[in-house]
């Protein structure tokens, strides 16, 4: 089912993956500026701007001015008209890369549950159609999803085990899921696109995150779900097949941790100008000013590593290896950020209203998701020495 | 009013404070042991124990047995008699300041939540009373206290402006208030004991806080609250008072961190030796051993740090600069502790019913109230330098 | 005077600033490859070249064939043509800022002393006359340091208290002063060229560093020294004449920390792969190549960190406070990148021989020269905050 | 051959141990006190001497009072009557292993090479004959070394291939050599007293060490070195007999670093109120004075840490994984401690005549040796989790 009748009545029937909290501050604080007047951006110290193509600066500016759209509800998100990426035709946009990471970033600078929403959708579930599907598939599915009247999610190839899969995004409620399983008769991996109402197919909501709140993960269990022949993915024949579709995710959620810390520094960045201590504003204290400056620091040097990513990307010559050690660094960078952001706030950097807090949550799923910290830096050690480490001699020691 | 009649209906009365999440995570991992079970204590591998007396043992030893008491309600909390610490008579149980604290660390290693109601409770409201309230009072309000029949709250002195004061813990349901003020006409701080129902008192539920959840913090308001002569405490009449509850209460701060480290490595020590991946349990791999052993050292030396500061506070020579030393460099260390474990569980360590989630977040406020880090480092700069720092030129810069 | 009838014996004569280590291991360790076999660049692994014009890339590569060159002479350093850098004319290489900063990491990559002497000669000296001297000044003087047949120090303006001024590199040997002061009648800086051997200057040499060693810096102490009028350099008339030459200087600065990194990098990752413990090369272990990835990150930052800084530089947009960022942002990595390779060289990472000791030692000067960490933290913020931070309330406390 | 006849031309024997810097900085500096007056204690800030039983406390304040003694000569080292540390009788002081720790970090407090000087004779050397020695020759050796009239070294056990062994402390100019090796006939570790005119034996000075400049460290070679049987040290028949020697050097080697961080915080809490900067001493900075708060928290800790070592050991129940976890735990936070105090003196930082940039390059040899951080970090992991992860599974990539 569709939500294309829903439209008018979108805020009642999808509140729980939109329902940040209510941002104004103003009463309890009338001397620092509410969290949901987004401040204008502080972070982009190094001119960024200038890096970037024309028709890429325009998809930059164009989520500036809209800064607010992702707080109320899908219809919104989809007049942005990003939905697809990368994807041209069939009513998708056909950005580069690059102008696809950039409003991934921006849309992570508000709230990365959105972005992440977005991802799942666009650059995973979208993008396996458009890489993989047939050209009867592309023109039944691709539309609809890039007008987000149908939402999708995707179900990683080759580890369904016992037709299990835990954490997978969008999955409560995704019209579509786009799957990736192994023919237990042929041993090969096939893709399908299975429908939310499949019987056999139950999702179970995953309570209790601390970060990434608002995007709705689900266990899945798949019992005999039956796909007719029209809904396989044809293109799908191998585990290799999965990887372009990676590839390309991997860059743009290396993109994510830097919108959120952007975000965060603009945050502070205001609220230390406005918060007086001792009779100054905090913006004008030794440790604080440091602190900051650390922030905007990082801040520079993502930006930059994740541009280099892309453009890596569109020579042809970005490597398994790069992208996890973009993805790793950019995480690790975007994890001190956010602990100085919060610190910055003091007791208000413990509300989620004042948008560092949930931020600061938010990263930790990030920092963790699409292989740790730890298995990204071991991907590009292994690329890097010749060696790989991933397996431990796991010796039983006698003492 | 008190709890006396309610011990038999206490799941329905008290749900809001003592709400963990459901802790059995047996289901979707059969290989877990559920954190509602849990781990007996690995972190203590310097053997701690041996530094203490014998009744200090005994008080530590208790609520091993009991780590699953704070999850159910207060009735069983103030079975343990624990509440007043270090009061002497009145039904309260006349700790040392050593044995207190280790009470404060262990119950801070199950929930960090319930150790902050306890301390506000008993380190800050009961102490108050007992330092500063007339023979009266204590013979009134002291035993019913201590048995947790009545629950306290305190309320800071001299920061009051306007009647107003946000972030005080347990104010949302305690049925006193312990209350600093400034006497407008005197110029004095006095303390006064409040009612919950006193008219012209209203307290707001403050919302959407990332860590310590359980904690009921509120926005006080007052206006023009009546308080009968008994009720004011007649040991209060300067903001110096206020130091001698201030300096227990710092000590006691400094133990919390120590307890919810301790918890953490625990859970982290269990569970990388019951998962796996790549064919062996996670507690095989190096990287995995390093960061689980750089927090057992962090964690045996804020144990040490924080018994040094009871020795010091017993022998009457900790200074404030010890105090603020003690508790911002715990604190310093149990954050890098904390997030050390998050990033051990992987994507359970995202979710707070494996407990390392809820910790992860819980050092946060932890680390900034009773003095930020950067605020207690500069009260410890000041007593060894000679110079307060904490004041900004604030020189508007022309650039 | 100047060397130029000195070629035939410069080994004689200059052993002093440029007598390295031997550099040769073989004979101790068999199995390393001698440091004075320097590895092939490892630690371009985002393909930096293709951010560079042709003629940068020529720049660069040039310097990679020629990687032993610093250790030996400066006849042979002059022989590469890249002092004068920026500057058009006068026989002067008149290289983009960009091919002028990769021409200072690649000779910091080999030895940062090396590249020190150079950009105090280049950068700031030559810079000092191209810009600011006078058309006969450049013509008499600019020839011969471009050649390096005459070596000149700079001594910075404005700080010249009674005549004395530490840590002037080069200065016990430089031919040339040039030199900023304050004509005590006008109250203006002046700038001036003074010979080595001018009457009234003396240069003493300052001993135990523990970095940078190769450097030599001079106290220099000058009483009633005369400098003919066409020795005063007609163009420096005011503080804000040095900047001109100072914005420059920074960036050069910023990029030393960066070929220097990538120097420990590229002996690391040699080395990790050459030795053996516990039966396979230290390259395969988990602990090792994560500290070796970390560090490959912060590289791929810092190199585009640095390239950011140079484009804004040409296009006009650079700050101070964007220069402050880049220096400082880039040395904090700097140093960490340093601490985890000289780590990971274990024992002999104390051995200079290995070049990874003697790298760790000289990124600490780097780091506090031309404004300290803290002090360049404290020019962003004042620029990002609108507050200047420097100066302390000093209030003496009474406690 | 002994010194016993030396006395009197101690200064010119024994110049290359002992050419410390010449630390008066007061002609260049008026303003700061010279190093070679070195400040009393402000880094107790615990009152760690509560801790000590008075006749602890009695061998500290010995050395706070010599604390000059270093940098002369072996007798005046000799005088103080500390070679021998935990040995009872044969001349030696018989003090506990707390008494001998503090001891080590009071000369480290000074100087860290001349404590490693000491440890390698005392705890190493003498200790060996001490525990394994037959009465004829602890009678023989022991009160010669005890009054340094004799000075040894001691290589390791076990390690020696083709009779090589690199590295070996105070090996240069020790008059015996106490050495371990396997009997190739029995296949058993044996141990001897080797003099250092011994035929066959040869040692080489390594030179260009970054740290520990003044410890001798020399590659020993032996080739057919005859050891008459009453030089066969009877108590060493296993590798496990080399343990009880090194679990009582590996607690005093942690406490080197203790010494070394209180030397170094009791420089910069002293350079930091005589040095002034716009106008105000550096100690009233807030950036300066949280770094210092900083470290004195990580020193408290330190001495924590290796106090609770010492009572382990000397209760019994000190474990391998105590050892390590505590040596590299403790170089662990030394090593962030000498930075900040390196970054706290500027560019005095980089001079060895401040004491700190010495320190700074000291604790990196410390930090590496008796077992890098990384592998005593697996040796406590291995302790905890019951799994060896010391090996690699060194799997070739195919990539």
């Amino acid at each position: 089912m569709t939500r294309h009748n829903q439209d008018n009545n979108a805020n009642m029937k999808m509140p729980s993956y939109f329902n940040l909290p209510a941002l104004d501050v103003s009463v309890a604080f009338p001397q620092a500026t509410p969290a949901s007047n987004f401040p204008p951006c502080a972070s982009d110290y190094f001119h960024f701007n200038d890096l970037l193509k024309p028709e890429e600066q325009a998809v930059r500016n164009k989520y500036w001015e809209k800064a607010e759209f992702p707080f109320h509800v899908i219809p919104k998100f989809a007049a942005l008209r990003i939905a697809g990426g990368t994807i041209k035709g069939y009513g998708c946009p056909g950005l580069s890369i690059t102008g696809s990471a950039v409003a991934t970033a921006e849309v992570a600078r508000v709230d990365a549950s959105c972005s992440t929403f977005y991802l799942v959708h666009s650059s995973l579930a979208m993008l396996t159609i458009a890489l993989c599907g047939s050209e009867a598939q592309k023109q039944k599915y691709l539309p609809s999803l890039a007008q987000m009247k149908t939402i999708a999610c995707w179900v990683g190839g080759g580890w369904i085990l016992d037709g299990q899969k835990r954490w997978i995004g969008n999955s409560t409620f995704a019209d579509l899921l786009v799957i990736f399983a192994r023919n237990t008769t042929t041993n090969q991996i096939n893709g399908y696109i299975v429908k939310k109402d499949a019987p056999g197919l139950t999702v179970t909501k995953m309570e209790n995150k601390i970060g990434l709140r608002i995007v709705q993960n689900g266990d899945i269990v798949m019992r005999k779900v039956f796909v007719p022949d029209d809904d396989r993915i044809e293109g799908v024949n191998s585990f290799q097949d999965t990887n372009k579709v990676l590839a390309v995710s991997r860059v743009m959620v290396a993109w994510q941790p830097i919108g959120l810390s952007m975000g965060i520094y603009d945050m502070c960045h205001r609220y230390l100008k406005e918060r007086k201590q001792f009779g100054a504003p905090l913006a004008a204290f030794q440790i604080s000013q440091q602190k900051l400056v650390q922030m905007l620091g990082n801040i520079q040097a993502m930006i930059l590593v994740g541009w280099r990513l892309c453009k890596l990307y569109e020579s042809g010559k970005m490597t398994p290896g790069h992208a996890s050690l973009g993805k790793s660094w950019i995480t690790l960078r975007a994890r001190e950020t956010a602990a100085l952001g919060r610190e910055l706030l003091g007791g208000n950097g413990i509300l989620a209203d004042f948008l560092v807090a949930k931020a600061f949550c938010d990263i930790e799923p990030i920092y963790t998701f699409e292989g740790t910290y730890d298995i990204n830096t071991l991907v590009t050690g292994r690329e890097v020495t010749g060696f790989a480490s991933f397996k431990s001699v796991a010796q039983k020691s006698r003492l």
